[in-house]
C-alpha cells in the first residue's frame, strides 16, 4: 500500500475503481456478451449459461492478474485464460467470442464510470442541500463582496451560497446528461469490424448494449476517445467547481476575516506544534484533491490521439488516469460537503467587516445616487475624490461626503446617509437567491420530471 | 508582430479574436445595455441612442487601449472613459450604467465565442464532407487494421474514414449544443447584485440578454466559470479529435507504409536540403496546433477557482487562454480539412501491405473458422503455433496451415484458403460505414429538423 | 494584432522573440555557418563573405516569410530561397551549405533563449534588489505568520521578504547555470549525420559553435529535446516563483489584512464602477502571466517524444510555446518587480493584526515555556485547553493563562506574560535574514568571482 | 488495492514511496532531530536516546495513521502522538521538539527522493549500458533516417542508439547533480523562525542536516518550492526521455518497417483474440507511464504558489504527486531498459528499407555532388526535377540521373552511382558514435573522478 493513493479518495469511489471492481466489470461484459451472442444465435445457449456462471470475481486471483499486466499487455489476456479454465466444458470454447481486450476493458471502464457518476451525483446533491440551507438562512446576512481580494460592495452570505448552489446544480444536471448520453458500449473486435461475428455484428452489439444498459454507438470507438474525454471534462469541471467553493471558504476562514469556520471536531484540524490552531482541513484537502483531478483531465485530453485501431501508450495511460480522476474528484466533493454542512457562519463578524472601511465600501452607492443628478462620469470623479480625502484624513466617507459641496448641493444629508447604508444597496440579491433555490427545487424534483 | 502568434491561426479566427473584435464586442455590450436600460425605463431613451451611436470600434485607438491594460487592470477602464468622451451630452452620464468591467468583458468573450463556434462548425462540416466522400469511395478498399502499430486484421479505408466522420459528426453536434445552451450573458454589476439598478436588475438582465441573443443565466456567474470551462472542453475535444485524424494520416504517409499522401502543391512540404522530400505538412501543423490548444484547455480548467466575487489572476489569464484555444483549434481543423480534402489514397499499396505478412494478418480468421469446430481456446493455440512455424520457416500461413494436421482434419483446403482471404473477413464494416453516413446526413440536414 | 498577445509580455521580451528577431537569429546562423565552413576550407572565403553580407534582416519581408510557413513547413524554406537571391553570385551556390531547417531554427531559438535569459536575469536582479531592501528595512517589523491561512506565530516582514529574496537569488543562479551550460548549437544536417560535409563535420561544428558562442554538443540533438526542456523548466520555475511572491502580496493587500499595498499611481488599479477601488493590479497580472507560462512548460515537456530524426508536430509546437514561455515569464517578473519596488508596508497594521487573537497566536510560545518544565505533550494539552477557554470566554490568552493553575504552578506571571510577547519569540529570524542577504551580496558580486 | 496504482511502478520504487517508507522517513527525521538537539544542548541526551529508540516504523499502525490524515490534516499529527506514547518517560517530553509537521514531512520527502534518485540512476545506467552495446554493435548497420516520418537520408542504427545513449547519459548527470545539490533539509518550526529553539536554531539545523546527510538551506523553504520543482522537472525530463526512446522503438517495430522487435518471451505481448500478434508491450507501457509522470510534473510546477507560511491545498497535493512522479518514471525507465536490453535488430530489413525509394533517399547526396560544380541552389532544383521524373516513371533515381543531361554533363556515371550509395554518405556518423561512447565511459568511470 502506498500512503498517497488511499488518501485522496472516498471509500466508495475507491471501491468503484478497485482492481476487484474492474475485473468484476470485465466479467460482467463477458457474461453479457455470451448471453447476447446466444440470443443472436451465434453461440449455443448452454455455452452462454456456462460462461455466465464463471463470471464471478471471487473465482479469480485479482492481484495476480494485475501483476501480469505489464508482460501480457492487458489484464484481459490472463483473465480470459483464467475464465476459460473456470468455464464448464460446454461453454469453454465460446469465452470472449468475437471480442477483443479493448472491448472488455473500455466497456468495463464505462460501467465503472456509471457507478462513479452516480456516486458523484449523490454527493453533489448533499452539497446542494447544504448550500440551499445556507442560502435561505443567510439570505439577509450582509457581508462584504470582494473583487481582486478588496472589499467592493455589500452582498449577503445567502447570495454567495446561492452562487455555489447554482454552480453545483448545473454540475448535477451535467453529470445526469452524461449518465444518459455519455455512456456507450465499446464492441468492435480486434480492429473494429466485428469480423469474427460475420453478419451478426450489429445484432449482437444491440443485444449486448441492452444487457449492459449502455447506449449503442454508431460505430466502435476504440481509438476515438471523445466520449471518454467528455466524461473526463465533465467530472473535472465538478472538481474545479469544488475548488472554487473550497477556496472561498478557505479565504473566509482567514483569521483577519473570520466570517466562517469549519465545524470543530475532536482531533480535526489541529497542529503538531501550535496548541491554538484550528485549520480548515476540509477545504484544504478539497483544493488539493481538485488539483490532482484536473491533472488527470489534462492527461486524458492530451492523450486523445490514439494510433490507428489501438493505441500504444495513450490507451494504457487511461487505465489509471480515469480512476484517479473519479477518486480525487469524489474526495474533493466529500470534503466540500463536510465543510459546508457544518459551516459556522459568523454574521456579527461579517457585519464588523462591512464597517471596516468606514463607508468606502459604499462608494458606488453614493456615486450612483449622485449620478442620477449629474451623470455617471462626473459623479464617479467626485466620489473618487471624496474617497481619497476620507483615506487621507482617516475619517468616514459619510463625514467627507457631508463636507463636500459638490455632493451636498445635489443630495440631502438623508440621501447621503441612506446611500451609505449597506442594507439599502443589495439590488437583485433576493431575486437571485430565489432563482437559485427554484433551480435547486427542480433538481431535487423526481428525476423523471426533470428530464 | 511575433512570428508564432499569427502562425497557429486561420485568418478568420484571428479576426474573431483580434483586439478590434474584442473592443467591438464590448461596445456591442455597452450599446445593448443602454438600449435595455432605456426599455426598462432606467435611463432616458435619448441617452441610449447617444450611447449606441458612439459604440463603433473605428472611433477608438485599440492599440492604445490594449497597452493601457496592465496599469488600468482591464481594457474597460480606459475604454469606458474614451466611450464617455465620444457620447453626445444627453447620453454621457449613462454610459456603462450599472455594469462592471467583468460584465462587459465576459459577455464580449461570449459573443466572440459565438463567432468562434460558428467558424469551427463550418470548418468541421467541411472536414465531415471530405470524410464522407472518402468513406463512400473507399468502402471496399481493403487495408491492414493496426493495433499497437502492428498489423492486426483487415479493415477498409472507408471504415477508417467513417470513424473519422463519426468523430467529427459528434463534435459538430456538441458545438451546436454549446451554441444553443452554453452561451450566457454575464451581468451582475460590481459584485453580482446589480445593486445600482435597484429592483430593475432582473428586468434589465432579460432585455439585455434578448438584445444580445444570449441566454439568461439564473445568476451572474462572474466567479463560477463552469460555462466557460465547458466551452473550453468542447473546443479542446475538437482539437484533440483533429490530432487523432492527423496522426492517423501522418502514420499512413510513412515511406514504408505509403498508403496515403497529402496533395502535392507547388512549394508545399519540401525540405531545405532534401530535393526528394514531400513532407505531410498539413497534418504536422494540425498536430502541433492541437497540442497548443490542449494546453489552453488545461489552463482554463485548472484556473477555475476564482476568488470571491472577482479573481485576481485567474480571470485575467482567460483573456489570452480562450482566444488562443479558438485560434489554435481552428487552425488544426483547417489543416485537417486541407489534408483530407486533397488526400491521395493508394489502394494498390494498401493491398500490397495486406500481403506483407504472408497471411499472418488473417490468423484470427483461421482461428475462428477452427473455433467453430473445436472451441475458441484450442483453435487459438493451434493457429498460434502455425503462425510461429510460418515465421520460422518464412513461409505463408496458408502453406503452414495446409501442412498442419490439427487444422486439416477440421477444415478443408477451401475453407482454409477462404479463411485466409482478407476480403472475406470484414464483418460489419459495410454496416458501420452506412451508420456513419446516416449520421452525417442527419448532421447535414436542415438545422431546424436536426435540433 | 490580437489583444491578448501583446498583453502578457514586456516590450523587451516581445522584441527578443519577435518574428524579426527570429529571422535575424536564423540569418546569424547562416552567416556564421558560411564563415565556419570557409575557415574549415569547405567553401570559398569569398562565398562566405557574400553570404554574410546578405544576412541582414532588413533585406527580407518577414511577414511574408511567416505567412508562408504552413505550406512550406518551416520558415527556412522561403527564407533560404530569399537569402540565396540576395547573395552575390560568388556566394549564391553556398548558402545553407550542409545544414537543414532544424539546424537553423533550433540554433536560432537557442540564440533567442540567450537573449531571453539575460533579460530575465536583469529583471530578477531588480526584484532581488527590492526584496533585499525590504528585508533590511523590515527586519524587525513584526507581523503574523500564517499557516493554512490562519495566524500561527509571529514573523517579521523582513523575514518574509528574505524568503522571497532567497527564492529569487536561487533562480538567478539557476538561469546563470543555464546560460553557461544549457545553450548548445544544433547542427546535424538533414538526419544528424552531417553527411554533406564529408569528414569536415566535427571541425565545422566546432568553428560554428565558436562563432555563435554556443557550446558544442556531443551529438546533434534534433530529436532529443532535454536541453530545451531544461531551459523551459528553469524559466517556468522562475514564473512559478513570481506566482508565489505575487500571491503573498495579493493576500496581504486584502482589505481585512491591509498590511501592504501596491504603489498608487494615476490611473492604476481603479474600477470601472467603484470609485474607492485600488486593485493590486501588478500582482494580479503577475499571477495570470505565471499561470500562462506554466502552461507552456507543460506543453514543452509533454511534447518531448520527437519521432525518429525530426518530429511531425511536436517540434513545430515549440516554435510558439518557447517564445510564449519567455514572454509571459518576463511579464510576470516585471509585474512583481513593479509591485515590490513600490510596495507600501503598513507596520502599524501588522502590529494590530498581531493583537487580533488576543494572544492565541502566542500559544506555542507559552506551550514551549511550559514544556521546559513538564515536557512537550503535557504542555501542549494544557495550553490547548487554555486556548479553548479563552475563545469561549472571549478573553485574552494571558488572562486565561494567569487563571490556570496547571500553568501558574509552573510559570511565574512574568514568565507567562514574557512568553506571550510576540517580539520575544522570533527565534532565528535575524540570522535567517542575514543569510539571505549574504546570498544576495554574493549574487550581486562581480560575476567572474561568483562562477 | 486499486488496479491502476500498482501497475505503473516498479516494486523498488513502490517500496521507496510506500506509506511505510514515508512513516519511516518521518521517524528518521524525528530521531535525528532529537540527536541534533541533544548535541546542541537543547534537550537532554537521554531524551534523545529514548526518542531514537522509538523511531522504528514497525511500532506503528501505518494504515491507521494514513486513514487519520483527512481529519487531522497531516500524518504527523497522529504519528507524533503515537510516537510520544512509545517513547520512554525520560524522552516523552521532547518528541518533535521545535519542529512542525511540514519540517518532518518535507524532509521525509527529501529522504525518499534521495532513494528515488538513486533507483532511477541505477536503472538509467542499465539503459545506458544497453544503448552503448547497441551503438557499438550497429555502428555500421545502415538504415533510413526519417524526418516528419518520411525517409530522408541514411543513418546507422548505431547512431540512433548513440543519440539515445547521449540522452540517457545527460539524464544521469542531471540526476547526480540533483542528488548532490538538490536535496535540502526543511527545518523552520511552525512559521519558519525556529522560534521555540531560541538562538539555537541555526546550530540545530546544521547538526540535523549533518545527521541526515542533507544540505543546509540558507533559509527554511516551507513555501518556496523551487527545490522540489527542480527535482520534479529533472525526473520528468527523464520520463520524457524514455518516451522519446520508446516512441522510436515503437515506430521501428511497425509491421511495415520491422527493423526491430522486442524480445519474445512466453506470454509477453500477445492478443486476446489474434493468434499471430506480438505487441511491443514494453515500449507501450513506457510511453503510458511517461505520460502519467509528466502529468505529475505539471501538477507540481503549477502548484508552486504556496500561501504565506504554509499552503492550504498545494502542499497536500504534493504528497501524492511527487510519489506518483517517481513511481511512473521508474516504471518507464524499467520498461525501456527491458526493451533495449533484449532488442532484436533486423539489419537486413533496414537494408531493404533503404532500397525502398529506389534511390530517392539519396537525393541530397547527388545534389551536393552536383553543388560542388554548380552551386547549391541550381543543383537542388535539377535533382528535385530528377526525383519528380523518377517518381512519375517509376524508375530509380540512378536511371533518371544517368538520363539527365544537366547532371551527366557535370558528373561521371561513376560519380553519380557513387553519390547514390548509402554507405558512402554517412558523414560524421562514426565520430558522433565515438563521442557518445566517450561520454558513456566517463559516466561509468568511478564517480569521484567524474564529479
Amino acid at each position: 500500500m502506498t500512503a498517497d493513493e488511499t488518501l485522496f479518495s472516498t471509500p466508495e469511489m475507491a471501491n468503484a475503481f478497485s482492481a476487484d471492481a474492474h475485473v468484476s466489470a470485465i466479467l460482467e461484459f463477458e457474461a453479457a456478451l455470451a448471453r447476447a451472442e446466444a440470443a443472436a444465435g451465434v453461440i449455443p445457449l448452454e455455452a452462454a449459461t456456462a460462461v455466465s456462471a464463471a463470471c464471478r470475481v471471487e473465482l479469480y486471483d485479482v492481484p495476480a492478474l494485475t501483476r501480469a499486466i505489464p508482460a501480457a499487455g492487458a489484464i484481459t489476456i490472463p483473465l480470459v485464460k483464467a475464465l476459460t479454465a473456470q468455464v464448464a466444458p460446454e461453454g469453454r470454447g465460446y469465452v470472449h467470442w468475437g471480442a477483443t481486450s479493448q472491448d472488455a476493458i473500455d466497456t468495463a471502464l464505462m460501467l465503472q464510470a456509471r457507478s462513479g457518476l452516480a456516486l458523484l451525483i449523490d454527493r453533489l446533491l448533499a452539497v446542494a442541500d447544504a448550500c440551499a440551507t445556507l442560502s435561505e438562512r443567510h439570505r439577509h446576512t450582509s457581508m462584504p463582496g470582494r473583487t481582486l481580494l478588496q472589499q467592493a460592495l455589500p452582498i449577503t452570505f445567502g447570495l454567495k451560497a446561492a452562487r455555489w448552489l447554482a454552480l453545483v446544480t448545473r454540475q448535477v444536471w451535467e453529470l445526469r446528461r452524461l449518465q444518459r448520453n455519455g455512456l456507450a458500449l465499446q464492441f468492435g473486435g480486434a480492429v473494429g469490424t466485428l469480423a469474427s461475428l460475420g453478419d451478426a455484428g450489429i445484432r449482437v452489439t444491440e443485444l449486448l448494449a441492452d444487457e449492459l444498459e449502455l447506449s449503442v454507438p454508431e460505430l466502435p470507438w476504440h481509438t476515438e476517445r471523445d466520449r471518454l474525454s467528455a466524461i473526463a471534462a465533465g467530472v473535472g469541471i465538478v472538481a474545479a467547481s469544488m475548488a472554487k467553493i473550497a477556496s472561498d471558504v478557505a479565504l473566509l476562514t482567514q483569521t483577519e476575516i473570520g466570517e466562517v469556520s469549519e465545524a470543530v471536531e475532536e482531533g480535526k484540524g489541529g497542529s503538531s506544534t501550535l496548541p491554538h490552531k484550528r485549520n480548515p482541513v476540509d477545504v484544504t484537502f478539497a483544493r488539493a484533491s481538485a488539483q490532482l483531478a484536473l491533472g488527470s483531465v489534462s492527461l486524458l485530453l492530451t492523450g486523445m490521439a490514439h494510433e490507428h485501431e489501438r493505441a500504444a501508450g495513450a490507451w494504457q495511460a487511461e487505465w489509471t488516469a480515469l480512476p484517479q480522476l473519479f477518486r480525487t474528484t469524489d474526495f474533493a466533493v466529500e470534503r466540500v460537503r463536510s465543510a459546508v454542512v457544518g459551516l459556522n457562519v459568523y454574521s456579527e463578524r461579517m457585519h464588523a467587516n462591512l464597517e471596516l472601511t468606514d463607508g468606502l465600501l459604499m462608494a458606488e452607492s453614493l456615486s450612483m445616487a449622485l449620478a442620477a443628478r449629474i451623470g455617471r462620469q462626473d459623479a464617479y470623479r467626485i466620489v473618487q475624490l471624496a474617497c481619497e480625502r476620507a483615506r487621507e484624513q482617516q475619517t468616514s466617507l459619510l463625514t467627507t461626503a457631508l463636507a463636500e459641496e459638490a455632493i451636498t448641493t445635489r443630495l440631502t444629508a438623508d440621501e447621503i446617509s441612506g446611500a451609505l447604508d449597506p442594507a439599502s444597496y443589495l439590488g437583485s440579491t433576493d431575486a437571485f437567491i430565489d432563482r437559485a433555490l427554484a433551480g435547486y427545487r427542480e433538481l431535487r424534483a423526481p428525476v423523471e420530471m426533470a428530464w
